[in-house]
């Protein structure tokens, strides 16, 4: 059964500011749960229907865990996905990091980005190619929003991300690797030699890289358009789509 | 001034329904009703605060256009955007096409997308590659609707999508052009040799590619992951993600 309590603690964990103060984080579904049991993130509590618990999920893990046993309709009060899926669990924040030099890698910095959904799809992507390692603004959208959990569709648990001052980031690595953003009059991104390190950085939706880190970037790349017909093309991409294009042609340059 | 039936027309129009009703769509702000403005498609009426008419957007137009002026306040009764932003315009649905063979072209084929946001990042992307043609099947989330209007940043007005029974389209068309399928034990993407004509299939959000669509697809591909380190890798790719990669390594081997 769900206590007040409870249902007052998982509602707070939709706001940034108590997962921080908790320490925990939303984690829904049976899918996302699976990657959440499968990593090294410690759970805390799950919330769970008869039919989640009667299927083994937590054979391994039992002795460990916090389980409640909910039912459908307690499930979907504190449920934020549009179709309750049987489980939901609080996950605890791990330790901050500290951020490792750039050298030897390949990394992705986000310059800002805002929606939750793009930065958990740049997550998702991310760890399909195989980059080592995230970078983010500091005022870009926090990791443990449950809707960035959610369209990582697990590769949270995996990929490194780290929040930080990029300009001093920047500033810091620019002497030992080369600092790729996607601007005007950039070099075609398929004839760019490609190594094994470097950083790609990704703008924000509305307003691309801001001026400050422009001023960082050491290689210009651009992804090539088609030429524009009598009607014009897209003037721009997807700030997502514009790093997995990235990210793919990384990978076909260095196969890892 | 709005008056009550505008309000009332603007806001079911929010709807399929109406949307065929009335035979109007929404195009909402100030870089996408400007994209309208400049394509080919009929606009019925704009409402616009006094800054945008002050601006001289309409001065070609200006004839043709039923114009009303709005206060901020009536405008943010209308939006759907988180700031509303100076106008929003009522623009004709155009007429449907009659779906062209698949020959000499470039069509991306969607197998059910239902998220509103993938398919217009889906038309943005097509849009900037240069790819011919979209079909969709005929239970795709709608066109028309305005959160896809918003996420194709306006090439919803220049790239020519067609609803329609796809796996009669995939038959009829799989004698003359190949069909590429993103499935399991595929050809590596960057390996295989894309022409000037194909279809390319992506699948649904949740499901992939639908078991009668796939029996369609007459090459397999896919896209390369990293290997799988002791933690494992992203399972899949977002759809219009995998689309994107797919449109990009499309243009690399053949620039338009």
């Amino acid at each position: 059964m769900l206590s007040k309590n409870q249902l007052k603690l998982v509602n707070s964990l939709r706001l940034s500011k108590y997962r921080l103060e908790h320490g925990l984080f939303i984690v829904e579904g049976v899918k996302l749960v699976e990657e959440a049991l499968k990593s090294s993130f410690d759970i805390y509590q799950i919330f769970a229907t008869a039919e989640w618990i009667g299927f083994g999920h937590l054979s391994k893990k039992k002795s460990l865990v916090d389980l409640v046993e909910i039912t459908q309709a307690e499930l979907e009060k504190i449920s934020a996905l549009n179709t309750a899926n049987q489980v939901l669990a609080l996950v605890k924040l791990p330790a901050e990091l500290p951020v490792p030099a750039a050298t030897g890698e390949w990394t992705l910095l986000l310059d800002q980005i805002r929606d939750p959904g793009n930065l958990g799809t740049i997550i998702r992507t991310a760890d399909w190619f195989g980059i080592d390692r995230i970078i983010a603004a500091e005022n870009s959208v926090e990791l443990w929003n449950p809707k960035v959990v959610q369209a990582s569709m697990g590769s949270v648990f995996r990929m490194p991300v780290h929040y930080t001052d990029i300009e001093n980031y920047l500033s810091v690595n620019a002497k030992h690797v080369q600092i790729y953003g996607t601007l005007l009059e950039g070099e075609d991104i398929s004839k760019v030699k490609l190594g094994k390190e470097g950083i790609v950085v990704i703008g924000n939706e509305s307003h691309g890289i801001s001026e400050t880190v422009k001023t960082l970037i050491t290689h210009r790349i651009t992804i090539p358009a088609a030429t524009a017909g009598s009607s014009g093309r897209a003037e721009s991409l997807n700030a997502s789509i514009a790093g997995a294009v990235i990210c793919y042609e990384i990978r076909r340059q260095c196969p890892k």
